[in-house]
């Protein structure tokens, strides 16, 4: 870590794995609504990983898909009726209002253990903002339901566009009034990381080795030397001096 | 005041006037400035409501201005140019610093004193977002000011349109996630109010009754029977139970 690294005047937090452990939440949540429709022996683990590995190549893939921007709560249905229709599960049987409570899972996840504290304290520093590809909707609810104490909710919906497309990570700093270098990305995901440092933006890793539930992360490969790079965010708060 | 009307879902806050004490908090910044510019005898509280007269008939017309949306901060600096202009002020000779920091008196205004308690009560409620014309810079240093403690920062900026424009109000709801008639947006203004009704909102007033430094609302004929009408945020909070 640089000793005198200039401190950022915004920070923008990648949720989903850096703040929240979705993949435990998941789990526990989609164990529940498979017994309630009979199905346990599909499996929850294996259902989890499915539908959240969907997510990673849909965003990829948005930019040019030439599909306009629709809010990630109806992705994560689309993408939980696929991965139930392709296990031959009855759609209609399970009914609207329990997909759509199924799909809502993803508003329901707990937040890692350092993470209120970290942010708290980082909060004292500077404004702290979500940079996710989850909507207002979701991040909001996810808030509430995990004390987590954001300046401002941002990200894909605001931006109209998902990272790592540059358009979300550039117009989330024009939308902030300040230059991308006073920007600091915060996110558990390399590839996230490289996109936003493209994009002038400083760089902060947290390693969440447990994410995957122990596998390798899908980007391990994008590791740079980020600006800083620590195990928690009461870290990163030691580290910012906050 | 109706006994058992619904609750609403979300509360959505007008913000100048009716959050936020604008007039005291401006005339005081100003004076500072006049004073640096040693312009003193222009009198702050007339230049203050000459400012802020300029951007209610700015609102009201923009949608039908043809003009793409553009920050409220980009807003208040012409304004206050025009003011300056107008009164024979070279530019120049301030500078674009100083011009910046002026303009910017708009994200440093003191709540009302019931705001902080009125805001934190209703948060346990239901989610508090703005609904205001400010943008989102805008907002979020105001909110830091002021210690609001918003779960999100919605509004023009967001929904690209200002109040009045049926669309800020609408898109507001669709970004929530919810119906219309389950938002209700909170203001001191009747005409902000009036607008929101048309949109399907529930309403709530808040008197203001010094807003305008005790001249008459500029809106005052546009009263109406709204679904809660009170004297501050904490009384809007007793009346829902909060």
């Amino acid at each position: 870590m640089p000793e005198k690294k200039p401190l950022p005047l915004v920070l923008a937090f990648d949720v989903f794995g850096t703040v929240v452990d979705w993949r435990t939440s998941i789990i526990a949540q989609t164990t529940t609504f498979l017994d309630r429709i009979g199905r346990s022996d599909l499996g929850s683990a294996a259902l989890t990983d499915d539908w959240r590995g969907r997510y990673l190549g849909t965003m990829k893939a948005y930019a040019s898909s030439g599909r306009g921007f629709v809010p990630l709560d109806q992705k994560h249905r689309e993408m939980l009726e696929e991965v139930l229709r392709e296990r031959g599960i009855d759609l209609d049987a399970i009914g609207d209002d329990v997909l759509t409570e199924w799909s809502h899972s993803w508003r329901r996840l707990a937040p890692w253990p350092d993470s209120v504290e970290g942010l708290a304290r980082l909060k004292r520093l500077a404004p702290i903002v979500t940079l996710s590809n989850g909507n207002v909707a979701l991040m909001l609810e996810l808030a509430r339901y995990g004390g987590l104490p954001w300046d401002a909710i941002l990200g894909a919906e605001v931006s109209r566009a998902y990272k790592p497309d540059p358009v979300s990570y550039i117009r989330t700093a024009e939308i902030l009034g300040v230059p991308p270098a006073h920007v600091c990305l915060v996110a558990a995901h390399h590839s996230d990381l490289a996109a936003a440092r493209k994009c002038g933006f400083a760089t902060a890793f947290i390693a969440r080795p447990t994410e995957y539930g122990g596998k390798r992360a899908p980007d391990a490969d994008a590791k740079q030397d980020w600006d800083w790079s620590v195990d928690s965010l009461t870290q990163l708060a030691d580290q910012m001096g906050a």
